[in-house]
């Protein structure tokens, strides 16, 4: 009897999502003879719809190169399947003869795979591996995708720092976050001393205040003559309200059927910047939003990241032997390892950064908080600011 | 009798400005024992204000960390100096018994230098080195940090456009460029076919409309089920206005005492993403503004760029000897050398796209405009795209 494997991936792409799916493809092909490993397109779409491609008709050479691109090779979805679409899902994987569905995700991924759980009755192994820029899985040390897109958002912050000490002035960069902060904090990973931006971070974790902002931004302006800022688009005012709503003119506030301000990074980029240039009319000023680049960046991809995600894709098949779980990935003494959870353990929880690795007051990254990203980050790049 | 050179740098920073900082002062030291190299802080600015580093008290180690740090080492500054200000220049420059100022930086740094020969009376040589990532001085082939930053928004594309495949939708990154569209043809660089993005690309050498976009947008997203594309910050429409004229509603333009329209990356990204919204409801739609991220980013420094941006600061000790001049990189059958033109060659003039890089119907990058970023550029990454 051949074993059957499917394999999907959910949500947004990371740099090193392929590599998951490349490492699961390899070890199934390696431990079982005669496996057969379908990848679903466009994640549980696919799964439904019967639209697999052969993975084990590639080559080796093939898989290599698919592991290295960024992205999702097999293209993603963010369905988040009611039980009539589980239904469709779990009727797709038994036309495939499925002993086994693999889905790479975050938490929502989980949540699915937790719902197909209850209707599958055991007969398939439903194995969740963690992929998420945001960091923000429960169980895990950090997730596959996240140490990639922090480099990203590293370099970044070094490179406008240097921008601005040439040509002084206030910059706002505004990176991906809706609850945790991991991300926007690495753009403080890699400052040498108190001189280096970026000189204030703003996470969703700690109660922002559009007044407190601008009044950090005030003192550090003083103080260096220049301020650069990380904020996670993802901050929220002291009472829970969207950030727009505290910026932006009552009459400008654009509102859904419910009632609810809809805001993208755009438009908080675009309030900033119109804040800015009131509180600081002779300040060259400037908000970007970072938007999808940190995400997949074929330039800033990191090699432990890589192997890693490369790793946990190697694990979903022996996971696969015990049944339903979620892949996690671990550190003890200073070990990376790979376990297996339970998948409620990991579906619909979100992971935000331990309160030790921020200190909201003064708006920066803890000692603690940077010693966790430099853990997992290379070396900083060696630069010379000696002449300012 | 000691040969005294005074250098600074200019305008917009780049990944690779420092090495020609660099490349100067080695080459100064070495042609002439007894040489004397100041570094003006923050450009002519400190040139007037008598603002020296004394860069011949550096190592050599300490001078290649500075080479390789991007950004502008000495500082820079946007000032466009006007004769009182040139006089306080020159001043600042015969109190430091200069025999030559190199100043580095774009088409104004040479302006602000041929204002200075005006009135220097051939007694100082006056020496422009190119630097520009906008890649629009004539004279030039290519500019040192055009590569570096055009490598940045070559990865992104393929970055993004990978993203866009996985997770459907239409992506418009906006990139720095007020008039040349060079660094934003760049993101078409490594297309392999018609099906990779950016599908569109929009420059300031072609007239706008924003109806033609939105046209275009909808036959590549019904042709591909996706649509990327790329926009200079600088397009204008067919009768030279700014573009928001014809996306903001008229009560929300904001104009200066001169009644021009205010407007910068941001705000034209969110007018874009407003009309995206209304002509594609139910599409994933995001408009990115990529900023300053291409200009110095310390992860896409490109190899070429690096040695050539030393090599025109090692010139620009030999073009002193002639006198005052702007050294031009240019490419004569395939090889790469330098030249020293006139400063009123390149001052004040804008290099444009030829003609012959950019069909405006199609709104794409020609094959000719390719082969000129393909020649510059490393080899695009290999990746794969064969399981969609």
């Amino acid at each position: 009897m051949s074993k059957v494997f499917v394999i999907a991936q959910g949500g947004g792409p990371t740099a090193v999502i392929n590599q998951t799916l490349v490492g699961a493809v390899l070890a199934a092909r390696r431990r079982h003879k005669d496996a057969h490993v379908l990848g679903a397109r466009f994640g549980v779409r696919g799964v439904a719809a019967g639209d697999f491609v052969d993975l084990s008709a590639l080559t080796e050479d093939d898989l290599r190169a698919i592991a290295a691109t960024p992205g999702s090779a097999l293209g993603s979805t963010r369905d988040k399947p009611d039980n009539a679409y589980c239904g469709r899902i779990l009727a797709g994987l038994r036309a495939a003869d499925a002993d086994a569905f693999i889905y790479v995700g975050g938490n929502d991924t989980a949540g699915t795979l937790q719902v197909l759980e209850a209707e599958a009755g055991g007969k398939i192994a439903l194995v969740h591996a963690p992929k998420t820029i945001d960091n923000d899985l429960v169980e895990n040390d950090h997730t596959p995708g996240f140490i990639s897109a922090a480099l990203f958002v590293a370099e970044a912050f070094v490179s406008i720092d240097l921008d601005f000490r040439a040509l002084p002035g206030i910059y706002v960069g505004i990176v991906m976050g809706r609850h945790a902060g991991f991300l926007t904090a690495s753009a403080a990973a890699w400052r040498r001393d108190e001189t280096d931006g970026p000189h204030l971070v703003y996470v969703p974790e700690a109660p922002f205040s559009v007044d407190k902002l601008v009044a950090d931004i005030r003192s550090t302006f003083q103080r260096f003559g220049r301020c650069v800022v990380a904020m996670s688009e993802g901050v929220t005012t002291e009472g829970g309200g969207p950030l727009a709503e505290s910026l932006i003119p009552p009459s400008r506030l654009e509102r859904d059927a419910h009632g609810n301000v809809q805001l993208s990074g755009g438009d908080l980029g675009l309030a900033l910047q119109e804040r800015l240039k009131q509180e600081f009319p002779k300040v060259r000023a400037r908000v970007d939003t970072f938007g999808y680049l940190p995400r997949g960046f074929i330039g800033a991809i990191s090699e432990r990241d890589r192997q890693e995600a490369f790793d946990v894709g190697v694990f979903t098949i022996e996971a696969c032997k015990k049944g339903s779980g979620s892949v996690a990935l671990q550190v003890a003494e200073g070990e990376t390892r790979l376990a297996t959870v339970a998948l409620a353990a990991v579906a619909g929880k979100t992971r935000l950064m331990p309160a030790g690795y921020f200190d909201a007051a003064a708006s920066r990254v803890t000692d603690a908080g940077i010693a966790y990203l430099r853990r997992l980050l290379p070396s900083p790049p060696p630069i010379s600011t000696r002449l300012l």
